[in-house]
C-alpha cells in the first residue's frame, strides 16, 4: 500500500502536537507539511518537546501549503470555516479539529458560537466525528469534522441510554472535571501556574458550547436538554464526566450491563469499567493519558430513579488527535486501531 | 474572663490536630488533656507537626479523661454514641465532631450508617452543628454535633433556596469534588501517593451518609431528594459543591442576589462569591485552606430553569474543626469570630 | 500606644499581597495607602482574593503616595533603587522587599545584576534584612533591605557552620527546589499551566543572583564560595535548601545539634528539625505555608566529611513578607513575634 | 523469527507493570507465565489497570514457573539471590530487576546492604545493565543485572566526564529529585496522600545504595566520590539528577558538548538536551513518562570551575523494565529500539 500523504495545518498547539506524534508513528503515513506561524521555519520539537530526536520535520506557512491527500485542521476557531474552499482545492479528504463544522444545523452554530457561519452550506457535508456513532458513513466520508472533548465523553456515556429512549430527556445533569490543556497552548494570568496549580474552577457553570453536540447527537428527534457544568482540575489531560440520568423505567445494574455492553461490545476503544474493588473500579482519565480509550462505567441510585454513568477520555486523543486519527484508519479501510495501541501508562 | 477549660478526645487524627491548632490560640481557652492511644504519652506535635515549637502538651489516655468544661469528641464513627454517658459525666458541654449524634431521627440513622444506634434517646439533645441555621439553639445547647464537611457545603449553598420553597423539590443533583484528608489520617493502598496522586476518583456516586443530614436541614416538612455524587481531586483540603436546582418559578440573577444577601448578609463566614472577572469568579476552595469561610456563589442557566450554585469550604475547618469552634464561641458568648480570624493564604 | 501609619508601595503582587495580609492583622499598625498601577482604583480583595471581606482599602497610583511613618516598598526591581530619594521625603522609616539595596558593595551589585546601581550611595545605609544576624543594627536602622527568598534559606542554614569557620570554603554546594510563586505574579509561557505543572525546571544550574547575598552575609572576611543551582517544582509556595558542606574537623551530629542550638535556641522562627521517624524527619516546606519559620535540619555522611543540611521557609513569609515584618516589629520595639503567630496547616 | 518465550517472575509491581506492557506490545516475545503471590489468579489488568482489554493473562505462582527462554526477575530485594539456582534452572537467560547483582564485589554489596550475599558466586556472572557502557558484554551475556534509577541517572549523566578524567573525583556532588512510584507499590503512612502530596521529603540525604553503583561503574580504577542526596518531590514518575562537577582543566561549552556527543551520538536513547530558549531548555523527566530516554544537559558555571550537569529519566523505563527490555534486545541481536518506540506525551 502507498503511504497516504496527509498535512497538519496548524500543528504547533496542544492537539497537534499529539496528532503529529500519532502521524509520525503510523505505518500507512507520510506527513508532508505541518504548518504554524509562530513557529514558522522551526523544527517541530521546537513546538513539541517530547518528539526531539524523532523527526527533522520543520514547520511551513499556512499559505505554502501544498496539494495532499488528507488534510488535517488544527487551526483556532473560525479559521477552518473562512477558509474551507481553499482547503477542500488542496485536498479531497479534509478531517477539522475545529468546532466550526460539528454542527448540522446553522441556526444552532450561531446560538452556541455567537457569531454567523461563514460557510452553512458546509455544514451537511461534514460527518460528525465520533466513529462509535457514524463508523458507516465516514467509511465514504470526505469531510469528517472532529467531535469537542467534553462533547464526546458525554454523547459515548450517555449514547446507550438516550438511543433506547430509557431516560427522563428533560432531566439530565452533566458535571466535567477537565484538565488544564483543554485551554489549548495560550497562555494568561488565568493559566499562571500560582493561580490555576491546585484550583477548583467553575470555569463554565452553564452555556457550554459544546452543550450543542450532545443535543444533536443524543436527541434522536426528540426535545432533550443537558443540563452541563464543567469545573477544571489540577490535572494537565483528561476528562472526567459524571453524567446523572434519570430513568423512566425500572432497571437495575444488569440491565444496564446488557444495554452497554450491546452498544460497545465490540467496540475497540470503549471499555466497560466497573469492579468491585481496587482503585480504579471506576474510569479514571488517569488511566488514560495518551490512550485513545473512552472508559465507561455506572451506578444505579438505590434510594431513587437515578442512574449515574462515569466516563473519562484523554482530552487530546478520544476527545481530539487520537479520535481524528481512528476517523482516518476508518475513512481509509486501515485496521482501525493503527497507530492508536498505545495502552496509557501506571502509575503516572 | 476565667479562661474555658477544654479537652480534646481522639486528637491525633486531622480534625483533631485542626482543632488543637485553633484551641492553642484561643484566648478564652485553656487545653486540658489531648487523648490519643496511638501516640500516648508523646508531644502532640509528633502527630501535628505544623504545631512544633507551638506547645509542650503531651497526649493522654481516654481512659485518663478528667472532667473539664467542654469536651470535644474527635473520635471514630461509632465511638462517641457508645461512650456518651461517660463523656457526660466528664463535662457539662460536649461537641462531637463525628457523625453519631447528627441525624435526629433514629431511623434514618440506621438506614445511612447500617447499624443501631447505640444511645438514640440522646439524638434530640444534641444540635445540629451548622451556626448559620441553629445559632438560636446553640446559645443555650449542652450538647452539639458538628455537621459533616460535604453536607455543611451543600446546605448553606442550598439553604436559602430551599427555605423560600423556590426549587423543584425532587430534581435537585449536588456534586461535591472533594480532598484526600477527608478520608482522614489512615493509610491505605487506596491512599498510596502513586495510586492517589492525580486521581479523579468516582469513590461515592451514590448513596453518601451526608445526603441524610442535607436532607434533614433542608427539608422544611416536605419530601424533597438530593441527587449526591462525590469525587475525590487531587487535592489534599478542601470541598467545591456544584449544586444544580430547578427553580419553580422565574428568578433572575439578581432576585438571587437578594435571597442570598438576606440570608447571609450578616454571617461572619458566609461569603456571596461572584464576579464578573478575575481567575475567581466563583468560591474556590484552595483560597480558603485553613479558613472558617463558606464561599457561596451561582449562575442561572439561561436556556432552561436551572441555577448552579457552587459553594466551598476547607473541610477541616468550616466542616470540621473551624465551624466547632464558632459553635463552642457561639455556646459560650464569645465574639463569635474569636480564634477564627486566619483569612486563607494566595497564592497557595 | 498609637498605630503606626504604614503604606505599600506596589501592593499588587504576592509578596505584597501577604504583606497586606499580615498588616490588617497586627494589633499595632494602620494601613495608610496601598498603590498598584494595575488595580488602580480597585479593591484589595480583587488582587488579593483571600482577603475578600477582610477591608475596604482600595489601591492608590505610586504618584499619590503621602507621608507615613513606614513605607513598605514591594515594587519591581530597580524601582526603589531609581526613587529612593523620593520615598525618603515621604517615610522616616523603609522597608524594601526588592534586590536593590542588599549589597553593600556597589561593584558586587553590577557584577551580578548587570547594571550600574542608581544610588551606590545608599547601599551602605540598609540593613540586610535577617533578623538572626543582624537584630542589634535593625533596632536602631532606618532602612532595611529585606533578603531574599533562597539567600534567607541558605544562609540560615549555613550561618553557625561558616561563622565558626567550620567548612571548607570553597567546596560548598547548595541546591534549592522552589516554587512557582517565587518567580511572581506575571504570566509567561513559562508559567502556563499544562507547560509549568508537574514540571522540575532547572531554571538557573549557575550564577543566579542570590548567591551574592549568601556570599555576603557568610564570608566573614574570607574568599568563600557557594555553588548554587535552583531547580523549580511543582509547589507554589516554598523552598528547600539542600546544602552540602565539608567540614574541616571532625564533627559528629551531638556537636552539630550544639551549634545550631547556640546559635538559634532563642529564635522564635529558626526550628531544627531532625527526628528519628515519622514524615517530617527533616524540614518540608509544605508545613510552613503561611508561616514566619525556617526549619532547619542536618544529616552527617558517615561515609565522607560531608554534612547535609537541610533548610526550609515559606519565600513569600520568611522569605519576604513575614521577615518584613519581623523586622518592622525589631525596629518599633514591639514584641517580635506580634502578627506572626500562624502556625501553618497540616495536612495541606 | 520465532518468537522469544519470556516469563516476568514478581509481576504485580509497578516495575512488573511496566515490563509486562512492553512485552505484551513487542513483536519477537511471547509471554509465557507472570507471576504474583498477591494477585494469584487474578487477571493481569487487576494490578494494572491500563492494560485492561490488552491481555487475558492471569497471575501464577511462583513455584508454578516452567522453564522458558528468559526470565526477568522483578522480585523484592534478596530473593533473586536466594533463589537465583532455581531460576537458572529454568531460564538459560535472566534479567533482574532487583539490586541483588547490581555489584560485582561482595563486600561492597554488604557494606551498602548491610547483609550477606547469599550467592557471591554469581556477582560476576552479571553485567551490568546499562547498555551506553556494556554493549559489547550484554550481547553474549546469560545474566544482566539491570541498573537502579538513580545510578542510571547519574552514571549516564557523568560517565563522558569521568571516563575521561576531567573532573575532580572527589568533589562531585549530585542531588535527585524523584517522584513517588520509586518507593513502589506498597503503602504506608509515609506514602499517605495527604502526608506525601505536596512534599519534598529529604529521604536519602547521605548513605543511599545506589551510590556504590556509580562508584563501581564511574571510578575506572581510582579512587572517587560521589556526594549523593535524594530528594522526592510530588511527581509520580521521573528522576532528575542535578549533577555538581569541578573540571580539573579549563574546558568550555563546546569543549562539553563534543566530548558528550562523542559518548552518545549514536545512542538512541541518550539525547543531549540544551537550548537557549523554550520551556524545555533542560532534560525534564515529565517529558519523558513511558519513554526510554535518558535526557542530558548542562551548564558551565562561569564564576568557578563548576559544570553543572542534568539528566533526567523515567525511573519505571530507562531505569528499569525499559532498560531492561533494550538490554533483552541487545543479547538477542533484534533491532535496539524494538517495543520501546513511544517518544512521550506533552503536555502532561
Amino acid at each position: 500500500m502507498d503511504k497516504i500523504k496527509v498535512s497538519v495545518a496548524g500543528g504547533s498547539g496542544y492537539a497537534g502536537g499529539e496528532l503529529i506524534r500519532l502521524l509520525l508513528f503510523h505505518p500507512n503515513v507520510e506527513i508532508n507539511q505541518i504548518t504554524s506561524e509562530s513557529y514558522y521555519g522551526k523544527l517541530v520539537s521546537k513546538a513539541h518537546p517530547n518528539l526531539r530526536g524523532c523527526s527533522n520535520l520543520k514547520f511551513s506557512g499556512l499559505s505554502e501549503l501544498e496539494s495532499c491527500d488528507v488534510l488535517f485542521l488544527c487551526l483556532p476557531h473560525a479559521s477552518s470555516m473562512n477558509s474551507i474552499d481553499k482547503f477542500k482545492s488542496l485536498a479531497v479528504k479534509i478531517i477539522d479539529l475545529s468546532g466550526d463544522f460539528r454542527l448540522q444545523d446553522k441556526d444552532e452554530f450561531e446560538k452556541w458560537y455567537k457569531m454567523p457561519h461563514a460557510n452553512p452550506e458546509m455544514l451537511k457535508e461534514f460527518v460528525y466525528g465520533i466513529p462509535e456513532l457514524h463508523r458507516g458513513k465516514m467509511k465514504d466520508a470526505k469531510y469528517i469534522s472532529s467531535a469537542g472533548c467534553n462533547a464526546t465523553t458525554t454523547i459515548l456515556g450517555l449514547y446507550p441510554l438516550f438511543k433506547n429512549n430509557l431516560v427522563d430527556a428533560e432531566r439530565t445533569v452533566v458535571e466535567v472535571k477537565v484538565g488544564s490543556s483543554e485551554g489549548g497552548k495560550k497562555s494568561s494570568f488565568a493559566t499562571h501556574h500560582p493561580e490555576r496549580s491546585g484550583s477548583l474552577r467553575s470555569y463554565k457553570p452553564t452555556a457550554h458550547r459544546h452543550v450543542a453536540e450532545m443535543i444533536q447527537e443524543l436527541s434522536f428527534g426528540k426535545d432533550i436538554n443537558i443540563h452541563f457544568s464543567a469545573t477544571t482540575t489540577d490535572m494537565v489531560r483528561g476528562v472526567l464526566a459524571t453524567c446523572h440520568v434519570f430513568l423512566k423505567e425500572e432497571l437495575d445494574e444488569k440491565d444496564i450491563w446488557k444495554l452497554y455492553r450491546q452498544a460497545y461490545g465490540n467496540e475497540p476503544y470503549v471499555r466497560i469499567v466497573k469492579e468491585r474493588e481496587g482503585n480504579y473500579r471506576y474510569p479514571e482519565p488517569k488511566l488514560l493519558a495518551g490512550t485513545n480509550y473512552c472508559d465507561i462505567g455506572f451506578e444505579r441510585d438505590l434510594f431513587s430513579n437515578r442512574l449515574v454513568v462515569i466516563s473519562a477520555i484523554d482530552n487530546l486523543m478520544k476527545g481530539a488527535a487520537g479520535q481524528a486519527l481512528q476517523a482516518f484508519n476508518i475513512m481509509h479501510d486501515i485496521e482501525e486501531t493503527t497507530g492508536l495501541d498505545f495502552p496509557g501508562l501506571h502509575p503516572i
